[in-house]
């Protein structure tokens, strides 16, 4: 481990014990690439007055927020996805919002849920890298996240842009991506735009996340999906008194086999 | 026109003249295999108090729950699957529940519909018709839908059965079947079954819709997809004091294309 905002324990296969290391303090650190085969989830916990709201937006924006649970009100067991897991430890590194500001990065939230608590847990695509992988797709270590113009269609008070991921690739891994991603539909399946940035307005020298991009990697085009951070952006921006999610790059990994999960 | 029962306005190629002619009354009849090429739904409209239950309930049970458009609460337009559609008239025939028990069938739900009024838009298999015949594989005039012994996944007051469609094929058209409705996945998406009724607990001899089956078409097995009357059988069970459905095989007709919205 090389300090507490960063320790990771290498080696997990078993979601579980992966699970177990990040309650006890232990995995503090990101998730990508880590426990490969299972489907990790991004986390939204909203109290149960906002949660019919959110519940329509997500709806209402299939692509950028497949759910993939929702807990019963109060209870911080994802029984499906993950039986005897606790979201309140479960996740490596939290970010609480208040008034639509990051406030603060925890690692526990059992001070935070109240009993009206709702968990969402909402699909990522960092389920399909290994699937990607194995079809001869190559995914990069950075991660970018941008900012696009196309709005998402409201309900309630929850509006904002789409949110999408970006991956470089060879036109002939963009065509393989979009056959392999297709089926994993629950993980925002196949990509939503294929090439020019702009032509979705997103601008790769300030993206939301990841390192700025100044030149174009030669013979590779972007690739791009709907991201599960869209409706993070949006209970942001509705400046909910408070919120937690995940904090980025640090998913919830559940006992679903991606591989599985993806068949429709 | 034969009678008022089963009056429908054969040729009608776009949805809106469809829904049209059902709004001024003169299409009252079922409606599989009318307007080909668009998306058909179930209805559900329950009260705001239940809506949230029942919006877990669906996303706990995607497969057969398939949510397509959520209307604002008293909002009778479904304006992102059929912009100037209005649900309160039409759909060609309506069940009214009262208690659980299905009281009356009605063409118009005009004095029913109230302030707090939600109306589900659910996928249905109906949909994938025409691109099963395209691919070779022929749909028969008769329908038939079976309870199965899996039990959905309870939220709040809304449990019950998974209830399937079922469909005769040769083996190889089972092939192409699970193929081609792959892609609808939300419309039900690839089979849940293939062959035996009972290892599911279906009994063909006793279908909840459609004629008994007392002899195995020879050469033939029958498919089974979750089907879109699950969520109403809950709610059915749920014993709510008022839910509208469509009646069965009378579908609400929307705008989307088959074809497009099947792509993921």
């Amino acid at each position: 481990m090389s300090s507490i905002d960063t320790s990771i324990v290498e080696g997990i296969t078993d979601p579980q014990e992966a699970r177990l290391a990040m309650r006890r303090g232990e995995w503090t650190g990101p998730t990508p690439r880590e426990v490969p085969g299972y489907v990790q989830c991004n986390l939204v916990v909203l109290p149960h007055s906002e949660a019919y709201d959110f519940l329509v937006y997500c709806q209402r924006n299939f692509k950028a927020c497949p759910l993939l649970e929702v807990t019963d009100v109060g209870n911080p067991e994802p029984r499906l996805t993950a039986p005897g897991a606790d979201l309140r430890t479960d996740v490596p590194r939290y970010a609480i919002y208040r008034n639509g500001i990051r406030e603060e990065d925890v690692f526990d939230i059992r001070h935070l849920w109240r009993d009206d608590s709702v968990g969402f847990l909402i699909g990522s695509g960092i389920t399909f890298d290994p699937a990607l992988n194995r079809a001869g797709v190559p995914t990069s270590k950075q991660r970018w996240l941008l900012k696009t113009n196309i709005e998402t269609v409201p309900a309630g008070r929850f509006r904002g842009p789409l949110i999408v991921t970006m991956r470089w690739m060879t036109p002939q891994q963009a065509i393989i991506a979009t056959q392999v991603t297709s089926r994993f539909y629950l993980n925002h399946g196949a990509p939503v735009h294929i090439g020019d940035p702009s032509a979705i307005g997103g601008d790769i020298t300030n993206p939301v996340y990841g390192e700025p991009i100044h030149e174009t990697p030669e013979g590779l085009i972007p690739v791009f999906w709907a991201c599960g951070v869209t409706p993070q952006f949006a209970a942001i921006e509705s400046k909910l008194e408070l919120m937690i999610t995940q904090s980025p790059a640090h998913g919830f990994i559940t006992d679903l086999k991606a591989d599985e999960l993806c068949s429709p």
